[in-house]
């Protein structure tokens, strides 16, 4: 695989952020002798985007820790021809050539490409109307800057009014954006389309969320659309949201999405797929074979759904750039792996994950699926400090097949929700994950991990010892089974259960009849699971448990 | 699957803490209706054996955490007969018999059984000679009374003399020992027969934890074996080492691994394996399908080495137990997992972990072996708050089939390896590491996480792009090229070599000799990649990097 015999080729990237510059370093490791030029239409070609919103509110302090690396030092380390503030206007696919605008001269040029990579990125979804100074989005450094410099000045505002925000969008930057705002001392006022915070997860699970900003004072505005701003003095003082409902703020923040930039490729006449992303194959070839694109503007292959997807998150531009840099000079058999979706997201005191599909999701799709919860610990619940977590894990009811899971806790979730993407990677089922030989020690796990115990309960149904029902089942007209200990019925009972404690059920039998169908339920579902399996071997026609017990049943049965 | 017409099976389970009490409970789950009888020649059937060190040394308060279910709980729960101080003194198999000697009143007598299960576990070596009263072994709750009494009979010692204590064996619980009793405030020495600490990592990893314990002011005595105590009125003063070397102190504790306890089995003619461990079929069957063992008694499949081996911990005991429990009544389909050994400890602030084969193992077994290290972050450099790691992935050079992996450094050493330890569940390579869609935001990793990083790395040496060699290279006669920058050569230089930094390499590669076997090395092994591209698309003939750069090369020639 020697290239000194190589043609130089000339190698154009449009974009740094989205994959770009991972794209265009990852060209020149492969062949020294290409010629490689990198267009940036704004002043960084590579910077900390998932890091902005904690500068912002100060958890980093020194803003030049953002710039992960500058055009000057790609420029000497790479030997790449990198300009910023150049905007690719138009690709010729004829003649392989793109014209570039200088922004700040106002000059446009053009260079030849023997391989074109476009990186142009997304760009935030936001409200028709007029632009108001106190109206931000959360894109790039400049947006950053705008924003921290007006969150100053509020900050520095004379007298004891209380300085107020919206977030509009409670996807992940939104999120993070509240926490910021709110270690800021800001009254955070938080409004979401959708009926639930954090959408990418199942609305229960959410729920987790949204309680915790509850406990920190933010009001949630959910299920409720924008319909526009209210200005004064060139200033948004207020937004109108479908419900009727105007809120008054000092400062609003979109996080409403993104949608990829994909003006460039259109014109050019590439193909887009039908999530409206660039169309690429797993070499992240578009539909013109000189013609790469990565990042937000592509939609890739969902590792679950089977389907490409748009998933415009960081780790996955990142990873394709460095594919389409190697590959479009000829070094690279590596294929573009599906992706999972998985993201994670810290809001104050939680930690929110997810990985392959929602149980929404997969009944969006029509696609069968099967759940259980777990309630474990980050680690053994006899050493100090073990935080808790709630696990969801999907799996198909028939072959067991891991479909996705969530988690929402502390400690330890992103390591569970890791576990179950690397599964998902291979296409294992949950049999696969109840038999996976994690570390463990008494600081760092349980010898029966929650994902382990997640596992055991699937295989169980898988195998017909156990029925689990949706913490959402209708129970009218079921005979209902609390194993719980009495004192425990005082936070939650379900009308018209009978309570028998698991330690008592074998003995008290007579008090429930066999022929009705009968749910079991617990704290969690674990004794249910037990009790369960004592009803449904002496004569309990149709038992059933509710998975999560009472843990999961408050959160489908709240809000 | 109805069990309700079932013929009543007895089911014996020997010993409840290596996997019985799992086996047992699971057996009750599988079948309602089957008589379970469980023996423990012990007072204790269940109680968290990982934990017993944090008791000790305080971590752990409460005594009563460390039980995690008693045996009138489990007859309650379950309906199981449990019995404990009885010790199962033989098996008949032809009448499908035990003999059980209650220690109580030294009577014997005979259970009959449909399925037996065995799990007796292991029992710590120690060397021969009269045992002292300050000479401990740590693997049941009776041993952990004895040691914390004697430990606070020596905290209470009037004087300002140092209580010493000697540890002998620096496996997991070993070093988890030395940790607490430092924290009780002993002046503790640790001697280990093998050249380093932690025999399951390579010693170049383990040295990492040795520099922990040196900074702690323990005092190491590697490669050196036991051959005595010296004892004086019933208590040992002194152990005698075999370099001639003898520690004095108050207390020594023995942690010198374990031997499977055999015997019942080998007396009833069931078939040990070649690591002397009783054999077992997937279903955690002996050589007599009607008995059954699990945990540290028998001889499990090593997943990458593919041989039976002893792996005893608690993880593996407890999900054996588990399957061998349902399968004894009929009721299981599963098959038990291959062990990858993975495991972690925490050794004051360092956390050293492993999965799957060492660099040591691979050679002993013959297995071609390729290793990367990446110096990597807990999560995103920006945010602040990252720990370092040093993570080493061992693959097969030619198919990339992932080996193993360690890990050694701060918070996050327990996910990386659990990644790992799944994806060699599924027998992936460093194709599939690279490509894992893991959860990203800057308090919970990277963009390109280190395990991607270290993938990375691995299919760049597949792809042929790059040779790395290990750094323990002989590089007497190779042009070395050090690319770091001038101000980092302070701390360690190599004799003879060239220093042009990275970015200055392209201009000066006239002061190099494109003929000779040329080795470039830098911090980590990043720089020395991208030097190494460089030159070796640039005429050098001959071009290798030192992988893991001079914190690799400290580590294997420190010491």
């Amino acid at each position: 695989m020697t290239t000194a015999n190589k043609v130089t080729k000339t190698i154009v990237v449009v974009g740094g952020v989205a994959g770009g510059a991972s794209a265009a370093t990852r060209a020149r490791r492969c062949d020294e002798s290409a010629h490689i030029v990198l267009f940036e239409k704004d002043e960084h070609i590579s910077f900390a985007n998932c890091g902005l919103p904690y500068y912002i509110g100060g958890e980093i302090k020194d803003r030049a820790k953002l710039l992960i690396t500058t055009p000057e030092q790609v420029a000497q380390r790479f030997g790449i021809e990198v300009h910023t503030q150049r905007e690719v206007m138009s690709i010729d696919r004829v003649r392989k050539v793109v014209t570039v605008l200088n922004r700040e001269t106002g000059e446009t040029s053009e260079q030849a490409y023997d391989k074109l990579i476009l990186a142009p990125g997304a760009s935030p979804i936001v409200p028709p109307g007029p632009r108001a100074a106190n109206v931000f989005t959360l894109r790039n450094l400049h947006d950053t800057d705008m924003l921290k410099s007006a969150l100053d000045a509020l900050a520095a505002r004379e007298g004891d009014e209380p300085r107020r925000a919206v977030v509009v969008g409670a996807g992940f930057i939104g999120l993070e954006m509240v926490e910021q705002l709110h270690h800021k001392g800001f009254e955070v006022q938080l409004v979401e389309k959708a009926g639930q915070v954090l959408p990418p997860l199942d609305a229960e699970m959410a729920r987790l969320v949204e309680e915790e900003l509850g406990r920190r004072g933010v009001r949630l505005y959910l299920g409720d659309g924008v319909l526009g701003l209210t200005m004064k003095d060139g200033l948004a003082t207020e937004i109108r949201l479908e419900s009727g409902l105007s809120l008054a703020a000092d400062l609003f923040i979109l996080g409403m999405g993104v949608r990829p930039n994909t003006q460039l490729a259109e014109a050019a006449g590439l193909t887009l797929g039908p999530s409206r992303g660039v169309k690429v194959d797993e070499h992240m070839r578009t539909s013109d074979p000189d013609v790469y694109a990565v990042g937000d503007v592509v939609e890739v292959l969902h590792g679950v759904a089977h389907t490409p997807l748009r998933v415009p998150l960081a780790g996955i531009a990142n990873r394709a750039g460095r594919l389409a840099g190697g590959h479009c000079v000829g070094e690279n058999p590596e294929r573009a792996p599906a992706a999972l979706g998985t993201a994670i997201v810290r809001v104050f005191g939680v930690i929110a994950a997810c990985t392959g599909l929602s149980e929404a999701q997969a009944a969006r799709m029509g696609k069968p699926c099967a759940t259980v919860y777990v309630e474990g610990g980050s680690h053994a619940s006899y050493y100090p400090g073990a935080q808790s977590l709630l696990l969801k894990v999907l799996f198909h009811p028939e072959t067991g097949a891991l479909l996705g899971a969530q988690a929402v806790g502390g400690e330890g979730v992103d390591k569970r929700i890791d576990v179950v993407a690397t599964a998902l990677h291979f296409g294992g089922t949950v049999r696969d994950l109840a038999q996976i030989d994690l570390a463990y020690a008494p600081p760092f796990g349980s010898a029966k991990d929650p994902l382990h115990m997640a596992a055991f309960a699937a295989c169980n149904q898988l195998d017909g010892l156990v029925r689990f029902v949706p913490p959402t089942t209708n129970l009218d007209g079921a005979q209902i089974v609390d194993v719980r200990d009495p004192h425990e019925l005082v936070h939650a009972a379900l009308s018209g259960a009978v309570n028998i404690p698991l330690d008592h059920l074998r003995e008290r039998l007579a008090e429930l009849d066999p022929s009705r169908p009968t749910v079991v339920v617990c704290r969690s579902g674990k004794r249910g699971y037990l009790g369960a399996r004592i009803l449904s071997q002496r004569g309990f026609e149709d038992v059933a448990v509710l998975t999560g017990g009472m843990v999961a049943r408050r959160l489908v049965t709240a809000g």
